[in-house]
């Protein structure tokens, strides 16, 4: 049983697939868990709840080691416990390949909830959180670079031995932004008790996500490139970093910030007078018409984010 | 968002997994949906709870016909509605196999929850719903007796010409008891109302959920086989002509009954002074002690339900 004072209850349900969505030779159990309770977390905290408890249904092959389920079961209740919520309740089965299905709850607190319709013209867009660091990791480690941490740390620091140390830890930070992310939970309640007027965490890029919200308030939204480097979670440096290890021009930074996803920052929209509050950082406007600009221009990847297939 | 009035919200998760909880061939995609739903909601209503929502998450290979998942949708929907609940989110990805993990909320309404573990000695044991209908249908879908479903209803029609028209009736009510389950979801909250003492959904079989309620109560529970017999929820004389059907002995029914899983009708506990609300039936007492009697005796295959493989 779980407490909803408030007398409504926020809830959203995620799915993760082994080689969809993780894969075991690129992220530990813990991890793992992590970051399949993050997903749901930062769900909830878009609607401008505080998250409350989660869920667990999990269905693995039985010849899985019990170690590695405890180790998910683990990271799952870390995350948890750091986004303020408990474990209330869980399902086990077997099944040919891991997945886990989380589904999350959350208290409003006396607040409105916070949807997706709600920007109008003349809004701020704001955000908090990282942006395109998992992306960027996702990449180094497709590339073969990074390692596999379940088979121990030695293959990275290995692999990461080319660049200097500053750099090393650069590029750390992105394939841990990526096994690892960290939502910004408390940012969600706060953005609502500031007069957010709506809110989406990027799970699936800024693009497509912002997308989705001129598309359910029916505005447009302009980015500025700028302003979007001047963000103090943007990772610029290390996105530089990596976009050089990769043999990507220099530009390749936006791209991942622009269209990277499962960073889980918070996007919200904000009335131009009071604007976000502190810790997030305005990235562009609402204005009248359609769709998606940066810097003027339509975006021409607005796919976003796609899953990676085994 | 879903309301919490109570300001407390009961929740439960649970996983069905093709080829181990559910066969393709067996039950067509609308049964499918409703048994998957009528656990979770079942489960809800075990807590003393009216249901009130459901998030769905759902893995399906990818060449899965459209209306195959449609139809699923579409049963978890009317499964739903008849509990009075509604769908409240989703989750969808693509995997090899069929997963369907549902999550169930519940309002309390302002009452206890009822839990395992507040049995007490001289308390009358009662049941409400069907109890070994479903178990007896699987047998008789082993058996290759009822036919698939899904491949047309001439089939089972052809399998079950054998027998009279009475009979056919009541082996095809047990086959429809083991694809689409009714649990008597308004009987939960009735029988906290009257004040159970502990209640559980008979899922893996009376045997084994009521051992749970002894084991968390700490004590014995002594059944009688010729209350449940006279109860009007169990169809003996359809689970006579199914164990003649199959070639068992006569009293192979009551296996069916204290073995057989998957019916979820619910079994409570209350005071004897006041007894069970109507449409409960009293099959047992509680005693001082641990596990459970049958007439006396322990019930030698206190395994309850294993759920088929395939």
């Amino acid at each position: 049983m779980v407490a909803a004072p408030d007398g409504r209850v926020v809830a959203t349900t995620d799915l993760l697939v082994e080689g969809r969505h993780f894969r075991r030779d690129w992220s530990g159990p813990g991890d793992i868990g992590r970051k399949a309770a993050a997903r749901n977390l930062a769900d909830v905290a878009a609607m401008g709840a505080r998250p409350t408890a989660l869920l667990v249904a999990l269905a693995a092959p039985g010849d899985l080691a019990v170690s590695w389920v405890l180790d998910l079961v683990g990271g799952i209740a870390v995350e948890c416990s750091s986004a303020g919520a408990v474990v209330a309740g869980g399902d086990t089965s077997s099944a040919d390949t891991v997945m886990v299905a989380i589904t999350a709850l959350g208290d409003l607190a006396g607040q409105a909830a916070v949807t997706r319709t709600g920007a109008r013209p003349g809004d701020v867009v704001a955000v908090t959180g990282k942006l395109g660091a998992a992306a960027a990791g996702l990449e180094l480690l497709t590339a073969g670079l990074g390692g596999a941490e379940p088979a121990g740390r030695g293959e990275r620091d290995r692999a990461l031995a080319g660049p200097d140390q500053d750099q090393a830890a650069d590029l750390a930070s992105l394939i841990s932004a990526h096994r690892r992310p960290e939502p910004p939970y408390p940012a969600g309640p706060q953005a609502v008790g500031h007069g957010a007027t709506a809110m989406i965490d990027v799970s699936d890029g800024l693009i497509a996500d912002l997308g989705h919200v001129a598309d359910g308030s029916g505005v447009r939204i302009e980015l500025r490139s700028d302003l979007i480097a001047a963000a103090p979670l943007v990772p610029v440096r290390s996105l530089a970093a990596a976009a050089a290890l990769l043999d990507r021009p220099g530009e390749h930074w936006l791209r991942w910030v622009l269209a990277g996803g499962d960073d889980h920052a918070l996007a919200a929209t904000f009335p131009a007078e009071t604007g976000p509050p502190g810790g997030w950082t305005i990235i562009g406007k609402v204005a009248e018409g359609r769709g998606i600009t940066v810097d003027g221009r339509k975006w021409s990847d607005a796919a976003g984010w796609e899953h990676f297939r085994s």
